[in-house]
């Protein structure tokens, strides 16, 4: 048996070495007075409590913070379309934390800001790659991650207030193809590379609604998916755990598996 | 070849089946109105911006929020006791994610408020189960987490203010403990049950100084290490990726490796 288990040993001690070196990418744009949020919601503000020596002979800086929830790279909880649904705090890990596939639309909403994500889109992944798995975590690659945080070009205005809101421009999810992935690929959640799940001239949010009322989270303005492959990836989605709340700051990284 | 073959593959599918299997275990706790802050922080505090069923006959909720960056479980980055270190952004994903050990002193901070973690510790984890691997992830538990959130127990004092700092009384970790674990162990990174690394009575912060002079980030208010065994703990901790921060809300989360 010698011989076996040496090859065995050799066999995890190489996957555990991969996973070692295996660099972890962060999907988080930095929060600051500069992050895109929604027209009508409160923008990051950072206000300085101290910064410089003390008396005492150390250096000490502390800050505070205030912001809506849905703004910058975040998660909407279900709750935030969907009554009765769970709050951030009490989401799952389990549907935070697990195997990911990136579907990359960027090619039609480059030349399409109002491009909705359809049904066709996953099958053609699918015919590409097999069937989307089961349980996954579903990634939209818009490409529009590149114009953060122009508000211009990212949101399609950078008017604020409800003027704004009736500016906005960039693209979304179908709502059809939000209950597709939902009823016929039992998603664990779903991220886009936009403000919103919905695209911005959405006036009924239905794929918020259609995810939500089914207890699935968004993830909203993720960053660097143009870094990850279409399949193999493994996420790490980890919100601010505010009790009660609708949604918040996500922090959101990912790994490439081993093939 | 093949027995040998299906013996790897039966191996490997029951590590990866494992993997799927294992749960994730929740170190946070969730921030509230209830959290515990500094006596002189500004405490969590959310506003309700809507709540209910809209014109459009869908359900909406959504939130704002404040804080100080240090309250609840959060993180100090090095710029928050080091002139020139790493601001909360700047900490590299691969000091946040990694093995973790577990020292358990409860016993001793069960008898003693003051009680300060020292060498001696470390010392006798190492007899009995060898040494903390380099880049390790260092947790203390000191068995304070279960008095959350009630700041008389927990922080020895519910006074808020410069007289409430005076009062303060909970263990942490001795400043010449926290060299060592810098220097002769290399940790990534270190977390405690309390509401800071050094303990209620101390004055000059030197444990916080050791530490992030080195680029140590420390990880306060952790919940739940009475879940986790002495070692084979993999820990991934995200912060709310503040731009220039001197920490924030951590989301940190442990699972419990393949013996």
């Amino acid at each position: 048996m010698k011989p076996i288990i040496v090859l065995i040993a050799t066999v995890l001690a190489s996957q555990s070495a991969l996973a070692q070196q295996q660099e972890w990418i962060d999907l988080t744009h930095a929060l600051s007075e500069q992050s895109v949020f929604w027209p009508t919601a409160e923008p990051f503000k950072l206000v300085t409590d101290a910064e410089g020596f003390t008396d005492g002979g150390y250096y000490y800086s502390a800050y505070s913070f205030s912001a809506a929830e849905h703004g910058g790279t975040h998660i909407d909880a279900p709750i935030h379309f969907a009554a009765g649904r769970r709050t951030v705090d009490q989401i799952p890990l389990s549907q935070l934390i697990g195997n990911a596939v990136v579907i990359d639309v960027s090619a039609k909403a480059r030349k399409d800001a109002d491009y909705l994500v359809v049904k066709d889109d996953f099958a053609a992944w699918e015919r590409a790659r097999g069937e989307i798995p089961k349980q996954a975590i579903v990634l939209l690659h818009t490409g529009y991650g590149q114009f953060w945080p122009d508000a211009e070009r990212y949101l399609g205005t950078a008017q604020r207030g409800e003027e704004g809101v009736a500016k906005l421009h960039f693209p979304g999810l179908h709502p059809d193809a939000a209950l597709w992935l939902v009823n016929q690929r039992h998603i664990k959640a779903v991220g886009i590379d936009t403000a919103s799940i919905d695209y911005g001239m959405s006036r009924d949010f239905a794929s918020h609604v259609a995810l939500m009322g089914a207890n699935v989270p968004a993830f909203e303005n993720v960053a660097n998916l143009h870094k990850l492959p279409a399949r193999g990836v493994f996420v790490v989605a980890l919100p601010t755990k505010i009790e009660g709340g609708s949604g918040g700051p996500l922090r959101i990284v990912a790994r490439v598996s081993a093939p």
